[in-house]
């Protein structure tokens, strides 16, 4: 077999077999096959595409390109649950503690911020202390233990994946369905849980900005898991406005314990509460409308709450974070204040802007090298529909010396649309698909 | 500006500025933006394609990647010819001396073979003493002291086209009309005569099947020399059957000699008096019906074969090929026969199989560091519309002790069809255009 001939046969589209994709994902893994025509055969795919069986033996030969976890001496069902990425997208923080207080053990790896999104790694970390960086024999005892960890990826994880995402980083061939999608569930599978529940975003903050790419997306994911003998179920929500109100890392971390303590914005309840239901469903623990019963009262009760101290304690950072994060979370003084240039309504976001704006001002990272600062962020005051009054603030920004306010100010500028009449009515949770 | 956004805006099928073409091939050229960027980059504008202005673009930044050659010392208009490459194409070796003896110079730089096709330096290589690498000087020395040259191309030439060439070679990239077009016109541009003949091939012998596309690629072409204010014409020349009888090296600069003698198989002698009117006209010697009588009568008279003798001594070469070729020229004595298994019309020839077969017996290269032996061949009796009788030789195989004989039948035998009707008559030139 020849690379050239697959290159070929795919640029002229026609499928691939198993072994075609093997030779070429294991050649290039190994670096017998160059670079060169790894990229070619990646533009070629993007045109082309690769149809559900083609991307099922993708997933399943990048997955297989490392370490696959066996989490089977922890006890119960282990399931993980999948963002594709958002602006304010906190809902692990919440979510895997409130499940894990149902008793679901939950065994979960996460990543960090790129570009205008965050990273749950990033965040945890702002909490002092906190260790993401166990070992796996850690990391198992710990969900067994405690019934809960989040870590960073290993290293040993498909290291297919990462040799092939840093060639599409640079080739734009990143938004291609089947690429993302294998991407993700060679992950997951690798990663060694028995169930997957997947928030797959659309709208201006998301990666996919179209609903119906959004769901193909999601049927592939579900189709993919399936065709592993894994169950799944996907959430698509709605990413034109950020989730909740905090953008950054400390300030991510604090809307998320005053979720976790009742108080949450009304978005991101309904996200994480939905994605629960649907992870204990999957665990066998109670179904779907049930589940969320079951989760609200955990908030209610303050369990779920104390099982995040518990992830924290175990991981090594301050639990005092819980009790008053503003005192124990790195939070800049430094405010300055983006107001409205009119009377109006919000009517549009741009919110892969408000991402890039937190981006800027040192929340986030523009290439994998940066350096975070876990203090800086932005908090929105007005979200889509509500009124401003001409002179009011939209957004708060949370700036170090470092920040690039005048960019961030621009960005947030032109991401916000203040209109007279108000826009539909917004709703994060667009459709579940189980 | 980033190669990685010039990769997406083709991609995403926007047109391309002179300024991003030119960042990208010098870039490339370089070393600064790697192979792989640049391998996304050529199989995105394999599916986009360049339009005639980012081709013409394409086609002078290659051009200006290395040395470009000044001609202006060389009395009267240049007129070089190009081939698209065909099996048994000798017409270089008959139009070159033929219009040189009209007193129109010629400055040629030609290639070498490669897979199916043959190469014009190759065939001359096989005169003993012959040099095909003179320096500058010395070509343009001989240009204008003998009225004629033929040299390979020489190290400085559009080093942009080698390094993507070689890309494109790897990566299944290589037939898009748009980076043809720039990689053919850019080194004959580079080569710096005034005036271009391009014998565009189609058919079962040409890189290009279709006749639509090698139109396509024709006017490509003309139009390229036109922004870049050179006369051109084109000829679609059809490749469904080998050109002439003789396929090789020593045997091709045997038909090209018999030619020049006016023993020419007619469909040779056609194309090269097509070929070579054409350079007449555009040279400002003669129009083009009346340089066909010109150069009828240039072999006629012997001197366009003196002129090839001319052109043998002053690169080195044993003059006495020309008077008696057989003898002079290294043929192999091992001849196997090709013969027909039924009765019936030649009816279909796949040419390209025809010319692999020839490359199996040595006379060509698979790759680029293949050595070549001038002596095997092929030599077809049969052609188009000839009928044959059951046992009747079809072709003689000149072959060696290091011929993939077997291959070489095998290919042979696929490629020829014998049926009970004739095919459609065939015309070597399908059409001129000016």
């Amino acid at each position: 077999m020849r690379a050239y001939d697959v290159i070929l046969k795919k640029r002229n589209g026609e499928k691939l077999s198993r072994e075609e994709i093997k030779f070429m994902v294991e050649g290039f893994v190994r670096g017998e096959i160059p670079d060169y025509q790894m990229a070619a055969f990646l533009m070629a795919i993007f045109f082309r595409h690769l149809d559900e069986e083609e991307t099922y033996y993708l997933t399943e030969v990048m997955m297989r390109s490392g370490e696959v976890l066996d989490l089977s001496e922890i006890p119960g069902k282990k399931v993980d649950k999948h963002s594709t990425g958002g602006v304010g997208d906190k809902t692990t923080l919440v979510v895997a503690p409130l499940v894990a207080s149902c008793g679901v053990p939950i065994a979960k790896m996460s990543g960090r911020a790129l570009g205008h999104t965050g990273g749950t790694i990033d965040k945890l970390e702002s909490i002092p202390g906190f260790r993401t960086e166990l070992s796996i024999d850690e990391f198992v005892e710990n969900v067994k233990k405690y019934g809960i960890a989040i870590v960073g990826q290993t290293g040993n994880l498909v290291p297919a994946d990462k040799k092939i995402y840093a060639l599409r980083d640079a080739t734009a061939t990143v938004d291609e369905l089947s690429l993302i999608a294998s991407s993700i569930m060679s992950k997951k599978l690798a990663a060694g849980s028995d169930a997957f529940v997947l928030d797959v975003k659309f709208g201006t903050g998301a990666f996919i900005k179209d609903i119906e790419e959004s769901r193909k997306l999601a049927g592939l994911m579900l189709e993919i898991a399936k065709r592993h003998g894994r169950k799944a179920a996907a959430v698509l929500s709605n990413m034109n406005q950020p989730l909740g109100r905090f953008i950054g890392n400390s300030l991510e971390v604090i809307e998320a314990i005053e979720t976790l303590k009742g108080r949450g914005p009304e978005d991101l309840v309904e996200l994480s509460i939905t994605l629960g239901a649907l992870m204990l469903e999957l665990a066998g623990v109670s179904e779907f409308e049930n589940g969320k019963k079951i989760l609200k009262k955990k908030i209610e009760t303050g369990e779920a709450l104390e099982k995040f101290r518990v992830l924290i304690k175990a991981q090594g950072g301050d639990e005092r974070v819980v009790d008053d994060p503003w005192k124990f979370l790195a939070v800049s003084k430094k405010i300055e204040e983006f107001k409205a240039e009119r009377d109006g309504y919000v009517s549009f976001i741009d919110t892969e802007k408000v991402g890039t704006a937190s981006m800027l001002l040192g929340a986030g990272r523009k290439k994998k090298e940066d350096r975070i600062d876990h203090s800086v962020g932005i908090v929105v005051e007005k979200k889509l529909g509500d009124f401003v009054e001409k002179g009011e603030t939209i957004a708060r920004l949370y700036v170090s010396e470092k920040s690039d306010l005048e960019s961030a100010m621009k960005l947030l500028k032109e991401a916000y649309v203040v209109s007279d009449t108000p826009p539909e009515p917004f709703r994060v949770v667009e459709e579940v698909i189980k």
